[in-house]
């Protein structure tokens, strides 16, 4: 019999993906390069020609039995440890191979923590606005997600309203810095508050509640600054990675998860994501690219371009009078609405032939997101609609 | 807090597992080459060229940002078009691309195939012997797994014992053809009897018994006879698949589930295994891989060894007098133990350097497994190490 649960769930779309649906329908009947598509986070510069290189050589020097053979239940161990390495040499940590597991990207790294450190009935509360399939990745491991509202003024966390939302069965906060869809990075100084407040909690209520971070845009960092890191401030942190954004690589579906060596049971978290894995049916992402990205784990893609779009639209939002944080990185920006429903003004938008989404699937309401994993050229281009747009449909006469 | 179900999952340690890590250190004071060690499943043949080529021409030809790309959330259309016409060609199915779904290995195809039929409480039946990581895969989907006693004389499935364990809460019946550990695929005469049964227990029981049927060993079939398809002989079933063993890439994680289109529900298994994959963290396999495999569909890589290799264990084992049936695929063969204590002859064996793995693994007590994925060399060289081990031990005459 269809499971009647997910049978239901195939009636929700994904508005996202009904937005990106409509650019390529508008596309077809226009051109898509006359479709300004901000729809979708797809990483849009190629990977560095090193990671295609590791990949060669694999498959032309290694032995195929080995290269494809099966990886250790708990991932090839030279691949951890040179994880382990990097992590250390970048943030000062202390991990070693024991503390680092391969996973497939970061949904797979979630699908660990969240087993890991909660048991079925507990609670996650993670911040708006943030990445929609948070609600699927808890719900699938028999949690419940709270939210707590957003701190719209600059997107930092709002520990007055994690009072009422952490109980006794919270089992971990879950943090996604630099964010999506805000692009702005938690500050040290929110971190240091989270981490005291995440202490005292623990204390409160007898458990260990973590933090799990989620950082698949650590690398897009604007401005020349490092994005801090979470696990630096809080030991029971487990860190998702993924190498989607920063290899340009979402389809290999290739990450880990890193355990602080700090936290409760360190040395029990990943033989527990083996153990994880044998129930939920993903048993090692492929060996081939867990030896790829080994073998370039400090390059990543030529980034730039995002920084470009963001500078560019961010000066061209604030001429047209937008409300607009200044992303730290991503390749995300998240300004205030025209109006108070940004359905509406997303709707509207599609008059100018530009693809926004509404806030309201971040748990946002009143804001949009737009996604700048687009060519420069697009992004200029896409001024004059922009500003067609704010203008006539809102009467906003641009500075 | 570290999730105390898994915690409690760490002290089981895997049997097979045990005993490949004895074969290892006994591999470091003797040479591994003269351990006679048939613990391991592990593909010992290369994958074919043509696979090797595909990846690397994909890596050549193709613009990394498509080829390293999201695939979509139901995997490649052009891909899934393929396994179809595959399908259809090879077992006179009618497929299409609608009612094909890419995976990570059989592991993450039996993931999706149970949570699509069953629902946590509902029970899935087996017949021992059976693949040990059945347990956990059906109780990571918060089901429980009911074995059905194993028909030792020819290891087809004994429908009385069905009666006893088929219930109002049993969602599906899980199969493995050709076997894991027995060697043996289900006869035409098994399956059509065995699809009969389901037919009328589903009438009896108001829902549709789903057949899960796993075929990782499908293309190591013997002396040229097709292995009959399961999703032939009954319409509810879905077929789980894995290139692990066919082209030798179990690393690489790549496979399908097919359901078959006269199922119930057949235009929703796929989106429904999209919306599974969001709960359980692997949103496709790797994008490379799918297309890899779609170019060399059918291909496999030189299994020959492996009849070569079963005909000569089959023929020494005769010889000493043991009883066994003569597999129809894989690489496994399944001999009774020459005393009832399985595990206890197995621990005799190591003393000759010979790594057995006792039958109540794969709940068949009193029988061993030998995966003789190994080179016909060292099959050869441990007939010597056999014929002393049961003349010592059991003071058996060889014919």
């Amino acid at each position: 019999m269809i499971a009647p649960h997910y049978r239901a769930m195939l009636g929700a779309k994904s508005v996202i993906r009904e937005i990106s649906e409509w650019s390529t329908a508008r596309g077809k009947e226009i051109g898509y390069d006359n479709v300004f598509d901000y729809s979708l986070g797809n990483p849009s510069v190629p990977c560095p020609d090193a990671f295609t290189a590791a990949c060669k050589d694999l498959l032309d020097t290694m032995d195929p039995v080995t290269l494809h053979g099966y990886t250790p239940t708990l991932t090839l161990p030279e691949v951890r440890a040179a994880v382990a390495e990097s992590l250390n040499r970048r943030f000062g940590m202390d991990y070693t191979a024991a503390h680092i597991f391969m996973t497939s990207g970061a949904a797979g790294a979630l699908a660990h923590a969240l087993r890991c450190v909660a048991v079925p009935g507990q609670n996650i509360v993670t911040f708006a606005p943030f990445f929609p399939e948070y609600k699927p990745y808890v719900e699938g491991a028999g949690l419940t997600l709270r939210v707590a509202p957003p701190r719209v003024e600059d997107f930092q966390i709002d520990l007055e309203a994690l009072n009422a939302l952490v109980d006794e069965n919270t089992a971990a906060l879950l943090i996604n810095s630099p964010n999506n869809p805000s692009g702005v990075a938690y500050s040290a100084g929110t971190l240091a508050r989270l981490a005291a407040w995440l202490a005292a909690a623990s204390q409160r209520f007898g458990h260990h509640i973590f933090l799990i971070s989620d950082e698949p845009y650590r690398e897009i960092a604007f401005g020349g600054t490092e994005i801090p890191y979470p696990a630096k401030f809080y030991d029971d942190t487990l860190t998702c990675y993924s190498f989607s954004k920063s290899l340009s690589v979402p389809g290999e579906r290739i990450g880990y998860l890193a355990a602080n060596p700090r936290c409760e049971g360190a040395d029990l978290i990943v033989p527990i994501c083996g153990q994880i894995s044998r129930g939920i049916g993903h048993n090692c992402p492929s060996g081939l690219f867990q030896r790829a990205v080994a073998a370039c784990l400090d390059q990543t893609s030529d980034l730039t371009v995002y920084q470009t779009n963001m500078e560019l639209l961010y000066a061209e939002l604030k001429r047209l009078g937008f409300t607009v944080n200044k992303p730290d990185g991503t390749f995300y920006i998240f300004p205030k609405a025209l109006e108070p429903d940004a359905k509406e003004f997303c709707r509207k938008a599609m008059a100018y032939d530009l693809a926004l989404v509404p806030g309201d699937t971040f748990g946002c309401p009143g804001y949009f997101r737009m996604a700048y994993c687009i060519g420069t050229e697009k992004v200029r281009r896409s001024f004059a609609a922009l500003e067609r747009f704010v203008k006539a449909e809102y009467g906003v006469e641009p500075r």
